[in-house]
């Protein structure tokens, strides 16, 4: 069943919600991926928000570019935690999305994540599934290692210990 | 009966939509002054701006601030114009709430006006209702003359021919 | 006879205010297009703007760059509502088009859409002008119908249920 | 046992770091406030974030101004979730800090709430909690409830049905 | 005669400007000062910069907040150089008057100085007039040295060789 | 003999200044292009802002990129008219440029364009000389007349009277 | 001897360079301050930055706001390290302080700190006088520990096991 | 023995950090290259920072891109001078760099360069190591002169004295 739930404002925003997709598959979380617009069907999103918790859902991820509505229209409509991704549109280079996303009134908080950070976003949603799933957390721990890992080598490759 | 629907996401707003209910008394035009958040009441809100156009209204008038999602959420909702007045909030200078007003998506239009704009955005109601009402577009000529004459008697009275 | 007046500052804007065109068409909404610069011709623009009511125009869309003063040239000579188009052009990303269309000063409202939103600067004087006309109006409910479901078929298409 | 660890980087951020503590307090979850710099014990703030799971803590909450490593540095060094408050300064208004704490590179998310956004801070940290914690989902519903109804008094004590 | 034609476009902007008026006392220019706002008398300004000319002005002068078209509609008007004055208003500290009186479209120039730098308006316009006035000319040069000497003044009153 | 001296930071900004030297050609006004870092050759920079009087200029324009300092280290050597064109370069989009070059301390006028503004700052220049020079106000007035009818043809060869 | 020059552009700015002056006090550490503009007084600023090698100046500071020049004016006249600090003035907040200050071109660099950050700049300084000389290394490594422990108290002081 | 140890938070940052090692080179100053992320492997970063100073480093160089920490997290582990270079990333222009690298907080500093500025960096760390290094100081003097030299060269290969 669907823990995560992925939520994108249109299908233009697919190539950077596929990072988040990629993520979530390499750590084996099932997630449902869905096109719900703030704007051009606010009903069904509000619904499937309302929903989320009844559906199974722990974490909801929304994305979406310039006055990004969607992570707040979600995170007003359920207690789940509410991560947002700001994507760059054609203009502002992403600070419209990044200010409507983050700049959320108090009493409805939205887990902010980088312009265009899917990937993160995804990291995030694991990380809160990880405090009660000790598997996840152990391979977040892993892969932690591993990025470090990576780092050294290429730290190793390229040291010069003096020239 | 009321043709403008002038709504605000918080309280804190009134000082800032104050402007526009004076203008509005101003030009004698008929209003309903609403508390509704996006995020609070998303469907109070959504459903105010569903049932806007056979309530009667004919322009609705949406103030908020930070990630300022209340005239966007009106909009999602409406195909009457609606008007969006950026509120300046304790961060930002107004930034976040401009753009999360201004920078609709593709087919759901929100009629931006200044950061805290609250004066304009009842003319430009006004000026819509003007359309089909005689009398209210000869007084926004009449408000253009008075205005005119203020500033060119601020004119004469600072003129100094040559000093 | 043309209900809405499209200006654009220079025919370099066209590619832009073409988008508004095509959703005037769209809709069967007759327009007026011009070239009509604030500072090339401010006296050609200020007459269009000053004769736009009796020449039977409801609304004015007002498309420039840079220092975007076209939108506020035809608001300060007309009480017809006004649209103002901010349009990238070299530098700044539209933000100078932005500020200078939509920091109005009180008395003269412009009515900003989002940077190079020429296809809602078309929808909200649609919008306007559906207030007196229920074939527009019902379009526009439909167009907004069709919106959600292109939303709701992708969302379909694209719907994993559980992965 | 504290759920929660609460960190800023300097007492000069406990006025807003406050908001924070009033709302676990009000959701009588525990939580732990510490002092520690990213930049004057670093040390001290890495040991913190490596112990913190072992230490029982589920959320980590960072709170610093300008440039704002401490929600990054606590996050480099442990895989629970990190919520980040960018606090505003004597310059810039936020922007350095919003920036040095949201735009975390891949592979170590921070969930970055609004400039000086403590409360939603704390709720985003509860929702996190509450997904494990009925009582605590019941409160936030609660909450939600309280704070529409607050809204929706405001806008009976304020509605004019026609004015 | 005035040579020099100051511009403002409302009188809360004259503490500004009396910083270029108090200048071009002290250096005996004779000016003349006018309130024309580009958007309240669009024909009014229009019409002054016209004449301007042959009016005898051989520089303007124009001061103006927000969406400042003030300049810009000036310089539209004459082939005089214009001086343009972007003035802060309660919103975005000025960057709005900035960027609409500075990002000029290519034909129509306008000579920007620094936000409120109203003292340097009117220099620029001296050193504009002192091309053909030797008198003009030596003051400028002198005030140059009296800047330096408080400078240098300011500089032997705090200079300690060697704490 | 050059009556305008046209300085570039680097040959690096040729592409941007060419614009105003084949305007300065097109009016027949004599210039002298030079290449002159305020940084790089700080003394022959000076030394040719302080004999740029002598020398017969009676303005000068400066074209620089980054911390843009040329036309104030111009400026702070002469009183002639110093006009600054500030250059994008590979970051920032000329937000840097313009700052450097428009925020100048009381005292030292820059008359700034906008970013990669050159045309208009050869404009600019001819204006001034054209002060006391007829037949260049002449030609001045001409090329506006031109610029107005290039419009004037566009707007007939796009105008459509009624679609 | 002197080893730090401190220049700051006008007296304006003392009150943020005496806390550079008091932590250079703090360590002992010979400085001379000047009051010096690079628009005002550009000569001299020019020859003290020539001939501070030779004066036995190691690092300079140079204090300035708006389109801050100085720092870069005196790096361009030494290849001594030039620390900058960026102040903030009555507009942009250090915005145009801080881009005239780090946005140097290649060839002349400024070490910047951040706006009004004058403790950083002597730090700065300290630091590098301090690869020759023991004792102040030493004062630095202090001064790091007692940082540490005064934010290690405030954490004790503060700090509640469980609350 | 490496005086200069260059550090960057990804081997993505390497085609800009190059520019300082061919400058290093140029000046035959010894260096060594590091890859290590203040998040990736923050033990790694701040043991190396602890050991700089005894495996004879005199200046670090340090060169990230989004939430910069690494400058830093390097400089909050050692007394030696510590140089960041903000590095763009794919949004945001480097804004987020410059001020994660510069806004440090009083007590650890960081001598912040342009964004990209790699070459500059490597000339800081070069001026500070020739304060005790005759030749180097030397060679900087002559690169100052060859660049001077080249700007006087294109000055006069373009030099038109009269057109």
């Amino acid at each position: 069943m669907a823990k995560v739930g992925v939520v994108m404002g249109s299908t233009s925003d697919l190539p950077i919600v596929q990072k988040a997709l990629d993520t979530l598959d390499a750590y084996g979380v099932e997630y449902q991926v869905r096109v719900l617009s703030a704007h051009r069907c606010p009903k069904e999103a509000a619904e499937f928000a309302q929903q989320a918790q009844t559906s199974g859902f722990q974490v909801l991820i929304a994305a979406a570019g310039m006055a990004a509505h969607l992570a707040g229209a979600l995170a007003a409509n359920t207690v789940l935690p509410v991560i947002g991704i700001p994507c760059k549109s054609s203009s502002f280079d992403g600070w419209d999305a990044l200010l409507a996303t983050v700049q959320m009134p108090s009493g409805i908080p939205v887990a902010t994540v980088a312009v265009d950070g899917a990937k993160n976003a995804a990291l995030l949603a694991i990380e809160i599934l990880a405090l009660h799933d000790g598997q996840l957390a152990a391979k977040l721990r892993e892969a932690r290692i591993a990025d470090k890992d990576k780092v050294l080598q290429a730290d190793e490759a390229l040291n010069k210990p003096t020239k």
